[in-house]
């Protein structure tokens, strides 16, 4: 089994360092924007992240799935609000979902068992 | 202007009815399972019924937007938490979804409106 | 309660002309496709008009379900088996296809409605 | 016939100012991206209008076809030219943009008409 | 090349399992519908897998389309059949349909070696 | 790091040709439609393949990004119209654009890697 946590986070950081060294602004902007978007307002983070993470799923976006259960991971989701979370997506995107749902838990299950306590080399 | 919270409520009801009075056992099960999605659990309603927002408007379903507008009015989300919903459903799902935004403030504000007062029964 | 079935027919017949009137091969071709792909072959009709109904509702076009609803109609399928296609779009396409399904049972009923007794020239 | 050109322009202009009216810098500078977005650059306005409108078509929504439209009659794009953009649209996306793609040529048709003679202030 | 036919049934099971070990009554009781949805009824097991498939197609989802061309095969579809599935997933879907439709074959193709001749228990 | 740009055109020139000797009249017409659909006309060739580029990428296919990158590297698109091409498939199409934003820059480094002049060890 691959190792699935380490691969995205290392690519993920390559690319957006080479997207952000060209300078185009509205892509540059766009990055930052998205960033300001999950910080604690008028809703905490952790609801926040629990927003992306629905709608990533709906879309179907394996990545942005990923993403996400790392960031709620970090806010406190726990394992049963993290289901909720799926349910709803499952709900209203059908069983479509499914394949993304289980390669997002499968990711859930990679991050949580890399941060268990006696255990080492998480992701 | 119309009414579309009512056009919407009464099309809505009619519809469900129609739909369930034919004998299917999965599209009643489906019927069902969609309701019993946003009960409280480990997440509580008014959680669950953003999450039914930003993934609606994520998707871009006007119809499904104007439903959890109403369920989260209902659940008490503040105008304030209304626009970081909708933040992050713009951030996720593009410039694409502008115009679900627009028809779902408009929904809102009629719905708001039709409230105001000491009112009652409003949609 | 508006005219759908005619209101549709005839917006959809004067614009194909329109756009059939440009002299662009692409576009005609693609037409020219899109009407041979539902032909009898190593399926029938109305196996593929069903086909096409189902692709339609998890697409959620309101158009394309309306123009397949009466093509199946016409090849011949019955109450139970559009509920069945339906429950298949449901469950793979999630609620978020809900609205588009009142739509569609709402089409197909003015449809029969339309043909009913003695009737001709419904849609 | 409706005023189609009219009443989008009036509801999306309205509904602008009332989501702006709102204070959440998310939504407020993900509209100032937008606007930014199809200035000219390496490329010129008329090429990302199109860019834009394609967008729009393969991602099926009709105000942003619509609004692209506009911008592109304004960026000098002929009939030939927005019929190849559309068959562009058609293959990529499929008949499933065919609705929307009527709905874009009448919009389009509606607002050459509306320009015509020595008219001004159309849309 | 690898071995997708394993691959993709013993991470499906295997997740399938970790899902439904969780208790979550909705996703449970999804689950159970999505194979109930697949059933004969007014329409045949292969008509309703055909539906699954197209739909899957459409969608854009490949693991659904590898899930569904598996119980195709063991419904008795035969590749013309395939083939005319794929087509009405192809003009509905468009172009960006076919990285799909190449994997769904690449799929078919494996499925159908692996049963060939005096093999067994192939996918 | 694996030589995407090989393995993508190994297994789509293989594919193609498999689903192209099955006898399937739609299918076949289907992909020579789409070779046409970017043939210069009233718009070039490049601008057309800034168009494929750009819908490929808000519908989110991994395979046809790739495919017009090499195609819009091959009409002359330079690397700043490339970034304002994936500006507007950005802001059009959200954040969830941004992996596979990520995967076609990473596909454009190993082509433009491929073709520089003294280098060797192209992806």
């Amino acid at each position: 089994m691959s190792d699935r946590v380490g691969d995205f986070t290392a690519f993920r950081q390559r690319m957006n360092e080479r997207i952000l060294s060209h300078d185009n602004q509205v892509v540059k902007r766009f990055f930052a924007l998205d960033t300001q978007t999950y910080k604690a307002g008028a809703l905490d983070v952790k609801t926040k992240e629990m927003l992306g993470l629905v709608a990533s799923l709906v879309l179907r976006c394996d990545d942005c799935v990923s993403y996400h259960v790392a960031q709620c991971l970090e806010a406190g989701v726990s394992e049963d609000e993290f289901f909720e979370v799926f349910s709803v997506g499952l709900v209203v995107g059908g069983s479509i979902v499914i394949p993304h749902l289980r390669r997002g838990v499968d990711f859930l299950d990679q991050m949580t068992a890399g941060r268990a306590p006696a255990s080492d080399a998480a992701g």
